[in-house]
């Protein structure tokens, strides 16, 4: 029997009108002739709940006791998805992670897995169950306490069964009808996207395009899983959503596929610092070891053998950038005049396979944004993408100018 | 280090400050030298409130996946609970059911612990870790499935660990003080008893004193474990709560220890049945099969070979019995004229240990009742109890009679 992966996400399981909803599109796969894996999220709000209970229980937290509390939605939804097929006729039984087992690292509330043993899941598909359905996020250390994958792991759980059983797809069921040119909400041209290479989709959701984990997406580039994005709240055929695929499988010919932005940045400037070998070290070194993650640096030109050092991090980690630099300093590692934070400031980003062939996008994204009086005050790229940090209140401008300016809702 | 067993239910760990107050409890215990095991039942309601979706989703369900369900809740407070212990600086950790692991029978949904192996949680106390946090309420089949213990397990699994670790006492904290000469709500002079023997408070268990679970008091007589039921809600001491224990602790002598009811009653009578051997086989039979929980039975003297019997059972089985009483009757294996149900009904009874070397205290009890001008319909004896059916208008007035009769709310 060939084998499908279905994920569905918190919104898609947030109650058990929508449960039902969701078993019958698994119970129209089966009747395709699919052995289905379903793998689910906590109900909506459930997972935040936890985090709430766990983070007022104890603020700096045992990691072990956050994954065994904030595991347990997942459990609930994955019975109750398993009793819903059942209704509907479908020999359906529910897994949890460690029943699997979804073997993972011991990196509690981090974990990544290391291995999905098939032969538990198969012995019972061979007994004609139709249906595994898999509590997502969740695994077992090697310790045997349970783990959980971080934020959104539900995803890259589905990712990691489609790999190990070899499916024929991995569908990404959500509260979105795919991945799009840019966010509906601030562009109202914003097009729904056929494809989208891995690459492209590795740096929108890094960017802050929040519809698939970030490890799911690496996961299903280095497994070649055919990975699709799509909504369970519309009906929607084989050509329905978004599919994630290798840059072989991206017909369309353009150099940028879309705009992301992140609106949770700040940039940060030590003001005169020594511009000598290892100051880069001693400046990042602490900021690393703080957990702090930096994104973007620029280092201005020297003058006197002193310059300024600008990086941005998430918004909620500038207490904690300025407290480890403060550190640094206070223990001579470092030097600085001054320490400025600003927290009034947004990244956007063109992402696209196409400029690895195109020249010019820069040039093209600069223009776009000094027409609209858009000063860019600090800038990065990468292979396939062009980040710049701007004003925030000028964000949305920004979104749709670079919309506008590479064409992006026309079909290419 | 001598173990100490403490069980929290529902009310007891409501909310993030309750689990403090229960915490606060473990870590007095804690210092005062022991290991302990804390067992925890979800948060009030939790369950229920799984049990709902679960119904709703599949009215027959798959008990399987119920499980896996309903025991979800549990989890969440043994991970609240660990992480409460470790922020007042006590070494602790939470173990769900299957990673002590509580092995049970496959019956789910009310499943008998077989074993618990002391090994793991051993080795964590060898190495320093003073409190043992274990959901209650679950445990593992032999198919590795989750399995719950039924409706109040969370006794049961509280006294399986104080048997498994030989613990010194098994302490129950809820959300009464302790075991009454009957329920207070209903009878202001109602006492708090010190002590109550195992077997006095299984009948008032199975009564309908809803203090501990039948099978929790049925296992601490089993293996001699000291059992205390005490309120969470209140400063208490040493001597605080109702110590269950073997009638060589019972000090008091008294014949009479509690007054005990059940509104959920239902009185059936077969009207002329044919008085011959085999017959109460051919009616008990089919409700047995039909899962009838059968209570007190009670056969006329016989008039021409035709005879009237009457038993009683839970209120929300009379449709099932009706249905099993006309099927036998359609299959030729029993005759009655009518099948009368009357769900007006309440069971009042008394306890006592004293009962088995004192006579008259049927002949006190029929007299107090018959002074309040209360018929009785149907008389059931066991050693230590006697239970009478009577109309259920005069419930409350019969148990206050009695209480006043055995002159219950006075020391012994």
């Amino acid at each position: 029997m060939p084998t499908l992966v279905m994920k569905f996400g918190g919104t898609s399981v947030a109650t058990l009108d929508r449960i039902r909803r969701a078993a019958k599109r698994v119970g129209r796969e089966v009747a395709n002739g699919y052995d289905v894996i379903v793998i689910v999220s906590a109900m909506a709000g459930k997972t935040n709940e936890l985090v709430e209970w766990v983070s007022e229980t104890s603020p700096l937290f045992d990691a072990r006791e956050y994954d065994a509390v904030v595991s347990s939605g997942e459990n609930v939804t994955a019975g109750l998805m398993a009793l819903t097929l059942q209704e509907m006729g479908i020999p359906a039984r529910s897994w949890q992670g460690w029943q699997v087992p979804v073997l993972t690292t011991s990196a509690h509330g981090a974990a990544r897995i290391v291995d999905i043993p098939r032969k538990n899941i198969e012995e019972k598909f061979a007994e004609g169950m139709k249906v595994a359905v898999v509590a997502g996020f969740q695994g077992i250390s090697p310790e045997g306490r349970i783990t959980t994958l971080g934020r959104g792991g539900s995803d890259t759980t589905a990712v990691a069964f489609a790999a190990a059983f070899g499916a024929e797809r991995c569908d990404i069921y959500t509260d979105v009808d795919g991945v799009y040119t840019t966010d509906p909400r601030i562009c109202e041209k914003a097009r729904k996207l056929d494809r989208i290479s891995f690459e492209e989709m590795l740096e929108l959701a890094s960017l802050g395009a929040k519809v698939l984990q970030t490890r799911s997406v690496e996961l299903a580039m280095r497994y070649k899983v055919k990975l699709r994005v799509l909504s369970s709240f519309e009906d929607n055929d084989e050509s329905a959503g978004t599919l994630v695929c290798d840059e072989e499988g991206i017909v369309e010919s353009r150099t940028v596929s879309g705009v992301a932005y992140s609106r949770d940045e700040a940039k940060m400037t030590l003001v005169s610092v020594a511009d000598r070998p290892g100051i880069a070290a001693a400046i990042f070194g602490p900021l690393a070891d703080a957990g702090v993650n930096v994104d973007m640096i620029v280092q201005n030109v020297s003058d006197h053998g002193r310059t300024d050092m600008t990086f941005s991090c998430p918004v909620d980690q500038v207490a904690r950038a300025e407290h480890a630099l403060g550190e640094a300093r206070e223990r001579g590692e470092i030097g600085y005049e001054e320490l400025l934070a600003d927290t009034h400031v947004a990244k956007v980003s063109v992402v696209g396979i196409g400029m690895r062939s195109h020249a010019g996008v820069a040039a093209q994204m600069f223009k776009a944004l000094a027409d609209e009086g858009i000063n860019i005050q600090v800038i990065t790229t990468s292979e396939i993408k062009i980040s710049v940090l701007i004003d925030r209140k000028y964000m949305e401008l920004a979104v749709q100018a670079l919309h506008d300016a590479f064409e992006l809702e026309k079909v290419a």
